[in-house]
């Protein structure tokens, strides 16, 4: 699997433990060695793991919080370091974000995630996880 | 100066470049040899330097641009590779940005920017540039 694959399947695997609502499996794709942020749309950045772990474990266990599918996700590699550019549709509404990875032995791991809104759509209907049945 | 400092002062060049509306600048600090992308909030992504490039010199160009201010700049280095995440102040609007920069030779170039709404103020009254006075 080529860097850019692998990078791409960490962001996957990020936006399926969303939609799975699997608290482990998104605590686990987090860096748990490096310094992590993220910044919701609308919050203040969150810095650190508790900050960070505690925002999605909320998101994850509010049963409102809406499907969510990955489109376009375009990778960029920098050696040992990769970002993410990709569409997040989120109940009809769509949302850019970028996802920060650092490559901790043979996988990557998140340490920073921003979205925000857009006006744009995406090109690709649908290349990600389809998120739970409410 | 430290890798943290460095890029610090990589983030803040950005934001003079901006004030300063100086289009050298801008094309200088970002990367020519990586991919570059940018998320401007409420567009649509930008990718490589004919797109990225030319969407910051359309507005430094445009009289009606408002100052920027930076705020609360944290930097996180992870070897050649680093992100700022910043407030933005922009008429008394605020913004979060996420800055990423590659190191290359002895200064750190940009190689990506978002920037959305957020509901925060910054801790810090100013640590950026003041903007042009209109």
């Amino acid at each position: 699997m080529s860097d850019t694959d692998a990078v791409l399947f960490a962001n996957e695997a990020f936006y399926r433990a969303f939609a799975d609502r699997d608290e482990d499996a998104m605590d686990d794709l987090w860096s748990a060695s490096e310094q992590i942020a993220c910044l919701h749309p609308g919050w203040g950045p969150l810095f650190g793991r508790e900050e960070v772990l505690s925002s999605w474990t909320a998101i994850i266990r509010n049963p409102d919080s809406p499907p969510i599918l990955c489109h376009d996700a375009h990778a960029h590699v920098y050696g040992e370091t990769a970002y993410v550019i990709c569409f997040e549709e989120i109940a009809g509404n769509f949302l850019v974000a970028t996802n920060v990875f650092v490559r901790e032995g043979r996988v990557w791991k998140m340490v920073h995630h921003q979205a925000g809104p857009t006006s744009v759509r995406p090109e690709v209907e649908d290349n990600g996880p389809a998120g739970p049945v409410n």
